[in-house]
Order: structure tokens, then sequence, then C-alpha cells
């Protein structure tokens, strides 16, 4: 029964996220019934992290099981012709498929995951990157959410920046890295730590936004962490711009 | 009557190109309606290229001449405003407005016309770029499409990459830059000259895409050229991959 790591890519747009829910497709589910189709038997595949609803991903990591003693190329190819099925085209797809020790976990064996987020930073409205971005109008100072997004780094309560639904036992995390950087009329940020909170990375980029014009001081970063309360952090941004770019393990 | 340039980003995957049809939905048709709504009058827009269906455009260029003396940023706001509707989606918007003088002219003043081609290299097929790229699953060897790529640049009879219905008074054109790179796993190929043949970017590609796989040479290109004949050269590749990037005067 060997266990396979699959590399995968996702447009989030349509989906409701990494987790089976009743509402719509998932990424879990169009997997799982790619697996069926492939393998011919069930099987539940675990991923590194659980994006939510319109979040993207280059490079998430998920297990699974399968009877069958397939080629990884074979489980690669196979689960893409699944997925793409008759219409040539799906939301999610296997970069790569690797032979992985059986106690490999792509939950708990994670070491590291790496977030990027993407603002379109100009007047005009997306077009060829509509659903990939979230579209700010008014100019950012990129330099400035910078500075502001140092003040993050490091081992900190992260309550002000926490989802209300968040699972995780803790609110204590470490925050390894988040840049941020203007490409022409694009700012990308990149996160990097152990885990994250329930939209952590959402919630620090909607209070860099409001450093980026102005509104607020990059100092008031550390204000916000030492509140320990999400009303005084910015509000959640959007999930459009969203994606897991990879796992370490 | 002032006259204005506009600079234009659009999505071709859903339109039928740049001229209005019977078909579907054109750019220029959906531009039009927009100055209608905002000037209260009917005007034609003119484009620097006539994109085909599925072409895309980070930088095509129009002109349009209004009966109201509108700032530029009040055009550029206003057509957004319209093109975008109640959805607040829309595949055609305005990146910028000038003033333009009354003997400008998007398709007669030009000068140069660029053009950015897109191929995703990569066994699986794309989701994140989908509609956005050429998908070659085989491996490209770019620096062969390269070399290939340089036989073409200069003046020539370029009748074996014409489409059929190209309505141009002679196959004759100047072909300035074609330059082939890798970054990654997509292949960049940008195109310049003073203006091309119906079809002529792409139907290079589709020529050089089979040079990339090691099907011809790339002195084949010489031959090609010289053949003036459409059946010898390689298939016309998809427009999905295909942007108008810009336009000199």
């Amino acid at each position: 029964m060997p266990r396979y790591k699959l590399t995968l890519e996702y447009d989030g747009t349509g989906l409701v996220g990494w987790q089976r829910q009743i509402s719509g497709p998932s990424v879990q589910q169009t997997l799982e019934e790619a697996v069926i189709k492939l393998a011919g038997h069930a099987a539940e595949v675990v991923g590194a992290g659980r994006t939510d609803a319109g979040v993207h991903a280059s490079g998430q990591i998920a297990h699974v099981d399968l009877d069958k003693d397939l080629a990884p190329d074979r489980v690669r190819d196979g689960m893409n012709y699944w997925l793409r099925g008759e219409e040539g085209c799906s939301p999610v797809i296997v970069l790569a498929a690797e032979l992985a020790e059986p106690d490999f976990h792509a939950r708990f064996s994670a070491t590291g995951r790496q977030y990027l987020y993407r603002i379109l930073n100009r007047r005009p409205a997306p077009v060829l990157d509509a659903d990939r971005v979230w579209w700010v109008g008014k100019p950012l100072d990129a330099e400035a959410m910078h500075a502001a997004a140092q003040l993050l780094l490091g081992h900190h309560d992260f309550t002000s920046f926490r989802a209300s639904e968040c699972q995780a036992a803790s609110p204590m995390k470490t925050l390894d890295r988040l840049d941020v950087q203007r490409f022409g009329q694009e700012i990308q940020i990149v996160a990097a730590a152990r885990s994250f909170l329930h939209h952590q990375v959402r919630n620090m980029v909607g209070s860099l936004k409001l450093v980026g014009e102005g509104k607020w001081k990059p100092e008031k970063m550390s204000q916000i962490l030492q509140a320990r309360d999400r009303s005084v952090a910015g509000p959640t941004s959007p999930a459009s711009g969203l994606y897991l770019t990879g796992v370490s393990y």
C-alpha cells in the first residue's frame, strides 16, 4: 500500500477551499474523485495546508495511499487524466507525484509553509489578472509596508491576526519571513512560517495595506500584536490574491 | 471634438477579436457601447491592431473622437465605469487615456507593434494560466528556437507565414525582433515589427515549436521563407498565448 506525495496547483476561484463541504466543490473532493477513477478505491487525500475558498496554490503538498503499486509518473498522469475529464480542463492539477515513506504525513511532517500575496496597485481594474490579485486602486507605499512587516517577525501571540473560527490550540506562532516588494504596478508579499493561524496571512496583509495607504504608521504593527485583539487589526484581505507556493519537510 | 488615445488591456478568451462581428462580443463593440454611455453619442473606436478571437492585449492602442471636452482621466474612469457595469467585471479595461492631436490615427500613425507569445512547457496542463498560454507538454529546446527565429529577421516575403484571409496589399514585411527565452517552465517569444501579416506571429511560433521539439533544424526557417508557400510552414499556434503588448508612434 504505497504512499504518494503529490505537488498540486489549483485555481481557488470556483472552489470552496481545501476541505470537503456541502456548499460546493473542494480541492480535496476533486482529488479524491480522481483517485477513485484511477485506483478503483476510495482514499483520503491529506493536504499540508487547508486553504480557504478562493485561495490558490502553486505548490500545495498532499499525500494519498493507493492499493496498487503505480509508477509515480503514472499516478501524476493518471490523476490529471481524470481531473481534466472530457472537457479537458480542471481547476486542480498534479504537478508531481513521488513515492513517500510510509510515515510521511503531508500536514504533520511539514516544517514550513510559504505563501505569496499579490496586490495589483493601479487605478484601472484587473482584467488579465482578474481573480488572481487583490485590486487596490489607491497608491500604496511598499517600502512602508515592508518596514511594518518586519515588526511582525519572530515568535509572538498572533491573536490580533487570528480568525474567530481558528482551531489552533495556541495563538503563538513564529513568523520567519514577511517581505513586501513592488514590481511595477504589482506588490508581492512573501510570507514563511512553520505554520500559520487561520486567516493570518490575509489579516496581516489587510493591516499592511492600511500602512501602505498612509492611514497607519508602520509602528502600529507592534501595538496590534500587543493588543491581542482581532478588532484592532485591519480587515481580512481577499482570498483572490493568496497563493500557497510551497511546503518544506 | 477632441480625439483621445486609449491604452487598453483585454482578455481575449470570450471575445471574437477586435472587430465587430455578428458571432459574438468584440473588443471594439464593447468599447463603443461604453462610449455611448459615457458621451451620449456613437463614435467609432479605431484600434492599432485588429487582434483575432482569443488574443489578449496588455498595451493595445485605440483612438476615439468625443463631442465633449472631457479631462483624459475622466475618459479613462468613465469608460471603465461603464465597461465594468453592475457586475463589476469586464474583459476590456482602459489603462490610460490621453488627449491626442487631431491627425493622430491609432492604426495609420503606428510605426511599430510588439507582441508577446507565452508557451507553458510542462507535462501537467495549465491551471492558474489556463487561457493565458499555449500548453506544450513535450520538452522544447528554447535555444534552438531562438536560433531559428533569428533567420526570420529582416525584410522578407512572409507569404509562408500568412493566413489565407490576410488583406494586406503586400506580403513583404520587416521583422525587427523575434526573441525566444526560457523562464523556468515558461518560454516567452517577443516579436516586433512595423506591422505584421494576418496570423504571422502565430504561424511563426507554430514553426518554431517544431524546431523546439527537434522535428526541424533551425535552418529550415530559411527554406520556409524562400518557399513562399503557407503549406510548408508549421500549423498556426493557439490564440490563447498571444498578447499585443505595445504600439509605437
